[in-house]
């Protein structure tokens, strides 16, 4: 790919508005090439942006965007509009500290109405938005992915809409690319596929016309089965317009000139209309084409080939791996996914025990309902999601799982900070988990341990919920066997020497910061906590009198430290110091070491930090 | 309504099924009088018990239960099944400690396959359970109110249906009441209520076969049509059909001659099949048909008559006044409410203001995001919930409001313990909200600070959390003006007194507590948190010398105590001692002062306990 531009860039919805409508599919191919150009370097979402790049075109085009508002649903799709929205610079650098990020987000830029991180929401947004001034002429967008319309929320927003003031600003446009981040699951995804182009139906409706015309007694039915015949040909037509939509498609989603004719159309009529549009994943990079669940979310690549630069690995692959290990020593063993099979670790084990691996599509909290049946059924379901994602599905855990203390594991990868930013963080979710009864949290330390952990776990018959942070843990170590809340002593200091307790993979940090040089004349212990719940109070409770710091992944409220502080608090003991993300301040996107180490989460900033405070309050 | 029984108690599914059929309309009155008779005294759900009665009586004669299994949907409908399953002892002390639950529970009896409390999740436990033994004969059915149809869990499941294995073994049971809690709203309610009754549709198919007759050109096209005409006569039917399903109904839920024979049947055929059944909403109790919404939840009332044991004023009406009173001074107030709109005290609201009223359904997610894009359209939206309900939104909370920083406010009634049991107590959530950015937690002490806290989150223009418990708070005070962040001191005791944090209605628990003969002594200082967040952390750290108690209504971890220890950690201080409720042990039903007592929690456990401390280890 040569970097010489196709045209000049287009920085702003005025210059392309400006631009003579032939010049329109060389703009296109120019941010087609920056897309690729930027997240081959910095990682990021390459075939689901590649996908929309023309339907954000044909919408920046057609509407008077900003002051008319294109809701976005999962926003990985929208990058094409950030370039549109005067972003270009801070593209360079996507996802990293200072670029920018790899979802919507009004402070980024006013284009971008709302966050858009989690699926679903967009249509119950924009409904939100278009009563707020039901009778304000400007459309209203949202742009829905066929993965995301199959959560929930967007069907709750479905039910309301023919009821809801200002529907008639509406324009609900499905962006079809067959796919969630995994192969696309559900009724309704099948529905749309099942679309035959408006061609036929048509084709139908005039001969029923025809024949139907020598019979008048026939002429009041009309109507009704002309309707009707939608629901044989068009199903998806049927479906929306029973949720009092107007349906348009479907077209093709990559070709403006259908797009644009089209979307003025809709513009001129009343809504709620919705417009089905097909585009494909990864269009105009062949390699993307070729693969389009593997480059859904990629780490860079060369931009020529797509050869992946090295991942692999990590705690995800050891999940997968211990998961097919236990299926082929149990039966009773069953997987559970909502749309992240790829993700946590599990493809080969999807190819090698189908029958026994429920991807439920973008669903988190059915995914985790469903597994509580598969466990009153007898089944033994480990359920696999990111934690950010898990934040969905809270009441599911409490409500359909801790209640009846129902043995679903539920493995949760991506715990901790990464580089998407705010919107996926997994730092929130100890604090409600924690308090649930019945339940066992575990912290594996080190990708060796998932596998031992699992086997706890399904020892206990209970639930418990596994956490552990995106990539490579630190090298394996003998595996300690899991104790019911007994924390593990992973470094023996002085005798009154400080403790530094550690959680999943932080232990190492923990490690790392007792072995340097700020804090070695210290000869700190390090604890790895293992069990955020129950937690090892009786241990914590023997080192009351040294000086006590934790480390973890997480906020400081909620988590490692809120269990210590909650072990000790009824007896003196000396002060906690915590290090973990401060709560009421949004972690931005980015390198997760940059972003650690504008915190102080450092291996050098924490030991200095603890030499620091030990100094001044010697024991 | 006279105490002699129409016919002896049936206490077990085989009782019912050696019956002659002829006595089974004999059976459901009993059942019917024993649910008035309980729940007139106790409290509970009457409407939708009541107009269960017959469908619960038909399925537990046709299927063989327990072991077909049966998953009742927000099992408040399910009071006849538990009279059937051997617990009519304990329905004698509904909803009060000893006596049996008001929602299903595997704990309380093995005829209860799940939990169910909180709506929309039977469908998913049912395919869950189908799927664990795909290949067994044995039925699984689902109940599921039309309310909680509507539910966005309950529509994932539906999506996977059609390609879930088990399906063949599915039952789901709509039990069209035409009610959520409140009236119905939302397209699949409409859809519903649009069925004309099977004889209509039969009469139409009946025509066009005849009329298609002499032209064979038409006869491929007949299957088609008559499949589609389906759409327009049974709307329900197609949109089930849809999603994998055999529609069979609408048929009287009330009439064991329309249900046992159907019922009958669809055991016999493949599923996945759905029954449509219209019940009736206090069926065969003149007061509560007459006005099913008042009679759907009640504190107790009159078993002749409906009049109802005095309840009234509390938070409820307290947060429905204040709406009233902003609502007219401010045209950017909106309220939205997912179908608790009278629990939560919006009735007169909604009448007033129903431009500015969105009650969206059993759709707590969409609630938030709804409200989400009302922030973005410029409206000041507050959110009515209970507690319990907010579990299931809380990434809506963090991803749709918070990481914007949106003006939404949520007022959250019902937060801590309540009569409901395990699956309705509002103690779990403080946890996770108080972990979130930009989002301000207050705890109102009283009914007359409801309205002085709303008015202070309208001025802050950011997310505010507002929490207050069910029932009436103490009698009112002079209203001290809410100030960021800032407790207020409301018993000034000696200078080296012990200091009582309390929170929302516990701080009327802690002064009674410090003017209790035991405390007396102690002189205690009495401080009003206000704010969970921002926490008062610098008056926190001026007392660290002194002794501190935290009393809240919600778990131990993650709320009041967390907030305080929070504060004090990296200080020497005194050690604290926290009130409420313990992690790790779910709290039962029953009467609220019965459920403190067995925990510790009544004005004088606490007093004597903080005397004993303090006596232990004096200042």
């Amino acid at each position: 790919m040569r970097k010489i531009p196709v045209m000049p860039p287009v920085n702003s919805p005025e210059e392309l508005r400006r631009l003579p409508e032939r010049e329109l599919p060389a703009a296109a191919k120019e941010l087609r090439r920056e897309i690729l150009e930027s997240v081959s370097r910095n990682g990021g979402h390459l075939a689901s942006s590649l996908g929309a790049v023309e339907l954000i075109v044909a919408l920046h085009r057609v509407f008077d965007t900003p002051r008319e508002k294109v809701f976005f649903d999962v926003g990985h799709q929208a990058y094409a509009h950030k370039l549109l929205t005067g972003r270009r610079e801070g593209f360079a650098k996507l996802r990293r500290c200072g670029g920018v990020g790899g979802f919507p987000h009004p402070e980024e830029s006013p284009a971008d109405p709302a966050v858009a991180g989690h699926a679903g929401v967009a249509l119950s947004e924009a409904l939100g938005y278009a009563a707020a001034a039901p009778d304000d002429p400007d459309k209203v967008i949202a742009v829905v992915g066929d993965g995301a319309a199959g959560n929930g929320i967007t069907f709750e927003a479905l039910n309301q809409v023919a009821e809801c003031p200002g529907r008639r600003r509406l324009i609900l446009i499905l962006n079809d690319n067959r796919m969630s981040i995994s192969g696309n699951v559900g009724t309704l995804s099948r529905l749309l596929n099942r679309v035959i182009a408006a061609v036929s139906y048509n084709r139908f409706r005039s001969a029923l016309k025809r024949m139907l015309a020598p019979l008048p007694r026939l002429k009041l039915l009309f109507t009704r089965v002309y309707e009707a015949g939608k629901s044989v040909f068009l199903p998806p037509a049927v479906l929306f317009e029973t949720f009092g939509f107007r349906y348009f498609g479907a077209i093709d989603g990559n070709d403006l000139g259908q797009l644009l004719p089209t979307l003025r159309r809709l513009r001129r009529i009343e809504g709620p209309v919705l417009l089905h549009v097909v585009t494909e994943k990864g269009h105009g990079v062949e390699f993307a084409c070729a693969d389009p669940i593997r480059y859904h979310g990629i780490a860079g690549c060369d931009p020529e080939t797509g050869t992946m630069s090295g991942s692999g690995g990590g705690f995800s692959a050891a999940f997968g791996r211990a998961m097919e290990q236990l299926a082929g020593e149990r039966e009773d063993l069953a997987a559970v996914c909502p749309a992240m099979i790829e993700g946590t670790g599990l493809s080969r084990f999807s190819l090698r025990y189908p029958e026994r691996c429920f991807d439920v599509g973008i669903a988190e909290s059915h995914a985790l309902t469903f597994a509580a049946g598969l466990a009153i059924g007898g089944k033994r379901p480990v359920c696999a999601f990111y934690d950010t994602f898990l934040q969905r599905a809270l009441d599911s855990v409490y409500h359909d799982i801790a209640l009846a203390s129902l043995p679903v594991i539920i493995a949760v990868d991506r715990a901790g900070a990464v580089p998407d930013g705010p919107t996926h963080h997994g730092i929130y979710n100890c604090g409600f988990l924690r308090a649930l009864p019945n339940v066992t949290l575990i912290a594996p330390s080190e990708e060796a341990e998932i596998e031992a952990a699992l086997r706890f776990a399904l020892d206990l018959a209970a639930p418990v919920i596994l956490r552990y942070p995106r990539g490579k843990g630190a090298a394996a170590r003998e595996v300690v066997p899991f104790r019911m809340g007994r924390a593990v002593i992973r470094r023996t200091g002085g005798e009154d020497s400080p403790v530094i307790w550690g959680c999943g993979a932080e232990v190492e940090t923990a490690l790392q910061a007792a072995e340097s040089p700020a804090l070695r004349p210290w000869n700190c212990t390090v604890v790895d906590a293992r069990f955020l719940k129950p937690f090892d109070r009786e241990l914590a409770r023997r080192f009351a009198a040294r000086r006590q710091f934790t480390i973890e992944d997480h906020c400081i409220s909620g988590g490692l430290a809120s269990a210590l502080r909650e072990a000790l608090d009824d007896m003196p003991h000396q002060a906690i110091h915590a290090f973990g993300w401060e709560d009421d301040r949004p972690v931005p996107h980015g390198e997760v070491p940059l972003l650690r180490a504008a915190n102080g989460l450092t291996v050098g900033q924490i030991a200095e930090k603890i030499a620091d405070i030990c100094k001044k309050t010697p024991n």
